[in-house]
């Protein structure tokens, strides 16, 4: 790496702060689209994006009240099995998307109570959905406790492997041409404007980095992540809006003779407490997730795991018998109102495509679709109009 | 390493088998006594010594009935101390000696009468017992649960810091010119005999290595731990009486800011399940430790973790604000009478130091001197008589 306050010359078309799901993404389309792109994270891929689960369910992410974010999760679970076709052939690797359906199991008669009321709303979203007894849930689940109150299956729920999804990922881009800087963008350059600091009329002109070089480009992407607000140049209002939340997880594996002990992912509620397992291909199953705001603290707890575990052994005892092969730690970009951020905004040639919380896999094809839109001049789906920057500006300047 | 069938021309005085804190121990006062030796270890150092607790606690590891292993554990007791010192002096490291006591702890009434039971056994041993309220036990320890029935605090029970213990004792090793082949013995080689095939009469003469050296020694100690059985030229009869005894624990640690939350090592029973957690001055904090008998499996599984975190969660809630830093899985050697196997036996020059099961941290002093006794012709300390290979020999012959 080059020493502090030795410029890099590396000039681009686009260049992009962030190597997860969504930076790679946007960084793989637009190459393919003809730009000359640079992507800027010092750990690419290292982040979040690892730490998931890779359900795409648009509609249980979605609070009752969150039509839009429901709209707009469904035109990126719509547009999902396209882009990792693309994504496959592309690559020649396998991304691990399975569309079993998700089985929601509720453990007690409270549980059972409010996956109803989840339920209904779902059917209100056009979803298909199957109510089940405890028996019936056992028949698609063998493994499942006979304890189980009852249950729903919502065969339009899919998953990924989103490590897989995340590696493939980068593997399209570098083919696509996509150079990667392993560096941190701490600041968006902006050149003009009626202040001379990034003040109306100004334009981005690149971006500099915590090793001290600079990217030039007139077209910035901040894809950071929950690591968004800590970038330099963007108006404040957006700096704030983004806030880490905190997810651990677990990585269970099958010991050898065991027999897969799920096909369905379960999204279980035990006594309040939601907790899901999803089936991997590879006979891995993940358990997750806390949700904490704890700040950018990446620590795994020892009551985080122990919850876990103790709810996905309530739900399938067998659970016991695994091997736990990792416990990670990672921080969803949440924001205020749980909508992502993605559209232009502050100086010329900005674009944001972050704060996608919870949902980043499932979002990752449509964001690269309205990122590489805003690109090359056109505009994105009417879905995104909703979650454009502009929600979290309140008229101020660049700090 | 060299290639398969490629000998090593390597020879010393003595050869060991076995590169734990028994074997290195042996290495470091075998080297002391002025002897040549060489240590044979795939992997010096990275076994059961690591995945322990360091606890030294004999009577508590003595079961009814086991008057000798108790008495060798005194012994060993005893002795730690000034080995532990000078092994501190010639490295210059500590090894995390730790004086503060047990306090045993009860989680309901069935597990106190099982406690007092185990009390009046560690008085009939001359050791020191104070019985204390569920109050007495959180003025010693904050941390605890209100809802512990009682306990007892055991003032002459230690701890070590086991990864420090064994790191020193590798350098004390290097330092008094033990020489480490990184290879694993795969056979006791010897010379005449009146069947020419280690039968009467015959001695030792080195050891074979897996990738196809051979190390030349008149004397071989055998310190694999549960590998022991799978060293060829041992007598039948000690080949299968080692077996062993898989343990998962778990280590934690505090986060930033959270003050040091325990300071005796806690042995809690939880309606029948045993826990313990030991503190380190460095602020880890060992969890352990379950006792399976799952033949050399070294997975770490979710029912095992969850278990752990449960039952040290009962007692000090505070455990789930822990950081759950590593979980790992060892294999204790395990014997049929729970003792160790100290001593000589099959080819003249052959000497056993394995089957320490649960105690291999607290012996390895004793069981250092008992085998520097016997390789430089001394009769070991009398407390090491019943502890004799002779007792797993049933006259056969080395098959």
């Amino acid at each position: 790496m080059p020493a502090k306050g030795v410029l890099v010359a590396v000039t681009a078309d686009v260049v992009i702060a962030g190597g997860g799901v969504i930076g790679t993404a946007i960084a793989w389309r637009a190459a393919a689209a003809g730009l000359d792109v640079v992507l800027a994270d010092p750990a690419h891929g290292d982040a979040a994006s690892l730490v998931a689960a890779g359900m795409l369910a648009p509609v249980s992410e979605a609070l009752f009240g969150e039509g839009a974010l429901l709209r707009v999760n469904l035109l990126a679970l719509a547009r999902f099995p396209s882009f990792a076709a693309e994504l496959e052939q592309v690559t020649g690797h396998r991304v691990g998307l399975r569309r079993e359906g998700t089985l929601a199991v509720a453990y007690d008669a409270g549980d059972y109570a409010a996956l109803t009321r989840l339920t209904a709303f779902r059917r209100s979203a056009g979803l298909e959905a199957e109510e089940l007894d405890s028996r019936a849930c056992r028949k698609l689940e063998s493994f499942l406790t006979p304890d189980v109150h009852g249950g729903v299956l919502f065969p339009g729920d899919w998953s990924v492997d989103n490590r897989r999804y995340a590696a493939a990922l980068r593997e399209a881009a570098a083919s696509a041409g996509v150079r990667v800087v392993r560096d941190r963008v701490t600041a968006v350059l902006t050149a003009g404007g009626a202040d001379g600091a990034g003040g109306a009329g100004a334009r981005v002109r690149g971006v500099a980095l915590a090793e001290g070089g600079e990217i030039g480009a007139d077209r910035v992407v901040v894809a950071a992540g929950s690591w968004s607000g800590a970038v330099h140049g963007l108006p404040a209002g957006l700096r704030s809006a983004v806030r880490p939340v905190k997810g651990q997880l677990l990585r269970l594996r099958h010991p050898a003779g065991l027999p897969p002990v799920l096909t369905h992912t379960i999204r279980a509620t035990v006594r309040g407490a939601d907790v899901y397992l999803v089936p991997r291909a590879d006979g891995e199953v993940i358990v997750g997730a806390t949700q904490e705001e704890r700040g950018p603290d990446l620590t795994v707890t020892a009551g985080a795991v122990h919850d876990l575990l103790h709810d996905a052994m309530s739900v399938l005892p067998v659970t016991s018998e695994l091997i736990l092969a990792e416990t990670c730690s990672g921080l969803r970009p949440g924001t205020p109102d749980n909508g992502p951020i993605v559209g232009e905004a502050g100086p010329g040639g900005l674009l944001l495509a972050t704060g996608h919380y919870r949902n980043g896999i499932l979002m990752s094809a449509a964001t690269a679709d309205a990122a590489v839109a805003c690109l090359t001049g056109r505009a994105p789906a009417p879905e995104w109009e909703p979650f454009g920057p502009g929600r979290f500006l309140t008229g101020e300047g660049v700090p």
